[in-house]
């Protein structure tokens, strides 16, 4: 088989091939992505569903000229395939393979590297300004799926898209499932339209866009008016985006690769900001993940049969424990109630949703919001726990400064994807939540270490008068069986516990999972007979007094995170240390580097960065080496 | 005359009187603010705007139980003064006095402690979702206007207005312009629907509403289709709100107290979410602000006829320079483009799009998409100056992290108001930039000290090739013939410059305007025969490597930032001393606290924090009386 797509390298053959051979290549396609996403892990949904519009565009643009955009970038694996990168898809998402979101540093048909929502729009938006003022005509295509539209930073270019007096393309990808069910009243709008049309419909509409669409030509505005009133086509769907005075056309088919083609063809010649809304299947072609796409929005590796898809399989997560004790949390206060921005999964608040449906929220992927509801609860009473990845909770910045923390209310922040994230890569990472956070007045932040201390952070938060952050990584949990039996103690604000004393000169201070990493380099550096005490800080804010003492003693401490060194933990430590007058010349720091760090396994990233087992070891040896 | 105000000392007291009488107390309220604004300075004409519909409100609704959220907040004052404040509005935005937004430590019927856009319908969702489950029957509304309505927040919470099955009214604030021209597509659809209603049809729809709404009670969702029908009432207004199923009333006439008590009566009993748009204008009854309203939109004391609004009259300040150098960066490049979130005014670049206005784009209080039309942009090649105030930089932190650093695109963030702003007081400080963006890779971070340097650092951020911010402070500029000649050198990457050097035992070091309080200080102890050596940062990322010797040389160094000493600019110092293992005992390090610093003069916050000149000279006596 897969005699098309050996002959594939480029965009440029792609383009010598008959709209049959299209067909045949999609197909081809298909099969292939589910070949190395069961071997590598990856989005596999998505990208089934997106094959025969990228196919189609490829075919109609030339995108080494025209820019692509994609919003999220986790459906990109066609655009991949088709432009050189066909082969390094087996090794994706893995140490020195390919990314699995856009990356310009792997080839010049790729314009950002993002992962996150509602970029491409706003981006793309840019780009067109900036074509239009230089007067460039390469085409400007965007392609967002329903789910991302809703994002407050894609609504916010859609409002400005009038700034646009030429081509640009916005490709509305309305799989008819966000990475959940789908939230919101543009949600239950683009459903309705869905609804109401059937296959034929669809047909119909798209037939009705090319003949009309080049009789139109460049006089679009009156001729789209006319168009609408003759055809009465979509006219719920145009409703919205008419109302912001933008050109709409759908919706149409997205798996119809011939005529995806020559609608491509007939739009990109419009000089002016266009919607075109075309229907897809998540997961299409595959049966497991297009009967389960939720499952295989973001799987690991699996068998093609659709067995085992968990890439963390047998090993208990952070993610499940803590799903567990927001649970837990649930049962004990009926004040507490569960915040998603669109990743109940991801995030583990399925389990709360299960027992409490009516105190659990999923807002859509709208992460400025979910805190400012969060805030207005707190102010009602209620105790909000918002569950929102690391990196993604950078968009909200400005709301966990002024609506939660400037009027001191008890939200409790818990942050998933704290530290590094592996196969995801630089857009992905959490290591920037303690830099930003801990600037905060009013912030307490705090990091489970294991299993038990899981609990008792929440346990914390919720009996805690104001704002707190609470981090843990995309990792196996220290589970408490096997960790020391003082970390199930109860957390106080501020205070550590020493889980290693040796009366050590050496001291290792770790904050939150990695506390796991130090206690493994000491056990590493036991079988070479040195010793070393570990304390385990719990708090980056405030941090306890009892550290220091510790560095006071003039002992060596060397303290261990799982963020950027800049503005982080350690940093923490360096400004109350001067403050108080105390000599910081025996910490050293370890963590994150002042660079995004690549795709690999996060084992490989935390020994990358230092701050793996033994990369700590190493540190402590070069100590006792020294001195 | 203002027999009738000085009997309101609560919103019970207003409730005693008749319509008439709420007419003429509107009247009262209007003159009393052009009083106390003429001498306090503060926001003018939003808040003349706003009388009516306040009065109105308190008049119907109990917001000691029922809660009333401002969006940005700056139009409180007729708030103010019904709530108990109207003596203390005497003290407006000054030290001891009262703020100008709403501050719940003020009064319990002041919700949130807010100044940024958009959070007013997402605080006010979280309330009412809060109550809901809760079952408290207290009625919610908020307020906002057409200008925030735009931003991504507020669409966000509109977008998940369903999740609120109760009463939540939100008032449309249509004052027709935002604080520049409103910029957009939705401002243009309800310029639209202002053009297509005359007064007499306001009228009409309010009488329409009062007639139905009773009728419809309980019954809504159907009802309000059929009333849709009859009365073909504002329809084109209706239309976006309705794809986004939110029942929608108006436009009405936002000054006809009267009416808006019916209105008011009527709408509040509806027990689902609901829109009423009101027509008001800026400055209303008081001429100057009225023909001018931009310019009373923010303004400094004042005569009562009009003259003299400037707070700094007569003093160049940093956005005026700002202004200049922009201007001249244009000029010399063509490939310069700047943009702004509704702040051409307030940013200073008014003469940039005087001079360019195909390359000043502003895009409406939409900070996030600001910058990656920005990133957009650069990608294409042009050299984007985004230019926003500190504060509300916050907004577009995970922006300026993906779009901007992990791309490394030549973005230069133009950045006013960063430090202490004096009145506007916690919500608009902006002492958290070096914080959070210091731990962005890529980033460059500068910072200019007098006039000649903002300058220079605009020549270095254009020829720089990655991002770059640049900070200055709301306040009046070092002018270059009064500052020393050391200062007219260009800016070099991560290079320092001194101005004392008196071989002294103690260096202070200062980044960005605080220099001046440094060299001031540095007069004070002149005066008492103390000589000091002075450095002047100009970059807190990359750090100059010059400053690592100094502290290795054993001297004191004392930094000084105007910007939170949390992650700032003394912490990276910290920091990088540690890496390369010098010792940080000699450093002091001044800036900003862990609280929020309340409204004063900047003068004075710069003094309480510990960076004016005094407290600087105070430093600096206290080593030596330590030594």
């Amino acid at each position: 088989m897969a005699k098309l797509l050996d002959k594939i390298d480029s965009p440029k053959d792609l383009q010598q091939l008959s709209i049959a051979e299209l067909k045949e290549l999609t197909q081809e396609i298909r099969e292939y992505i589910i070949e190395c996403v069961s071997k590598t892990g990856g989005h596999l949904a998505s990208n089934l569903g997106l094959v025969e519009a990228t196919v189609a565009m490829h075919y109609v643009f030339d995108f080494k000229a025209d820019k692509l955009l994609f919003d999220v970038g986790h459906q990109c694996y066609t655009h991949k395939i088709l432009t050189g990168r066909k082969d390094l898809m087996k090794k994706l998402r893995t140490e020195g393979g390919i990314t699995g979101f856009p990356n310009p540093d792997e080839s010049p048909y790729d314009q950002f590297s993002v992962g996150h929502a509602g970029t491409a729009i706003s981006t793309a938006l840019g780009m067109a300004m900036g074509s239009q003022l230089q007067k460039k005509d390469d085409k400007i295509v965007a392609i967002v799926g329903d789910a991302s539209i809703v994002n407050g930073l894609s609504f916010e270019a859609l409002n400005n898209i009038g700034l646009v007096k030429r081509q640009m393309l916005i490709v509305l990808n309305d799989n008819s499932m966000a990475i959940d069910v789908t939230q919101g009243a543009m949600a239950k709008y683009f459903s309705k339209i869905r609804l109401s049309h059937t296959y034929e419909d669809l047909r119909k509409t798209t037939n009705a866009i090319l003949e009309h669409v080049p009789l139109i030509g460049k006089k679009v505005e009156g001729a789209i008016e006319r168009f609408k009133k003759t055809l009465r086509m979509a006219f719920s769907a145009s409703q919205l985006f008419e109302s912001l005075n933008i050109a709409y056309f759908g919706p149409v088919d997205g798996h119809d690769v011939g005529a995806l083609v020559e609608l491509f063809t007939t739009i990109k010649e419009l000089d002016r900001p266009v919607i075109l809304h075309i229907y897809t299947k998540k997961g299409k072609g595959f049966d497991p993940a297009d009967l389960d796409p939720k499952k295989y929005h973001s799987t690991g590796p699996f068998e093609i049969n659709g067995e085992a898809v968990n890439g963390l399989v047998g090993k208990e997560t952070f993610t499940d424990v803590f799903s567990d004790a927001l649970l837990e949390a649930g049962k004990k206060d009926e004040k507490v109630v569960a915040i998603t921005a669109a990743m109940p999964d991801g995030t583990g608040v399925v389990k709360f949703r299960e027992k409490f449906p009516n105190r659990c929220f999923d807002i859509g992927i709208a992460e400025s919001v979910a805190v400012d509801i969060a805030a207005g609860m707190a102010k009602q009473g209620l105790k909000p726990a918002v569950c929102i990845y690391s990196t993604f909770l950078q968009r909200s910045y400005d709301q966990i400064f002024q609506e939660v923390c400037l009027q001191n209310l008890p939200v409790i922040f818990c942050i998933d994807r704290a530290g590094f994230v592996g196969s995801d890569g630089p857009t992905h990472h959490g290591t920037l939540d303690i830099s930003f956070l801990r600037s905060l007045p009013n912030m307490t932040l705090l990091s489970p270490a294991n299993e038990s201390e899981v609990y008792a952070a929440m346990d914390f938060a919720i009996a805690h008068n104001g704002p707190s952050a609470i981090r843990y990584p995309k990792d196996a949990i220290w589970k408490t069986a096997e960790s020391p039996e003082i970390l199930r103690s109860p957390f106080e604000l501020g205070k550590s516990v020493s889980i290693a004393d040796n009366n050590s000169d050496i001291t290792i201070l770790a904050y939150g999972s990695v506390l796991k990493q130090a206690f493994d380099a000491a056990e590493i550096l036991k079988q070479q007979n040195i010793k070393i005490d570990i304390i385990n800080a719990r708090f980056a804010k405030p941090l306890d007094e009892k550290i220091f003492a510790a560095v006071k003693a003039g002992k060596h401490i060397i303290t261990v995170e799982d963020n950027s060194l800049i503005g982080g933990f350690g940093s923490g430590l360096l400004e109350e240390c001067n403050r108080q007058k105390i000599s910081t010349g025996k910490i050293i720091c370890l963590g994150g580097p002042d660079r995004f760090v690549d795709v690999a396994s996060r084992g490989v990233q935390l020994e990358e960065t230092g701050i793996g087992k033994n990369s700590i070891a190493d540190c402590v040896k070069k100590i006792l080496n020294r001195s």
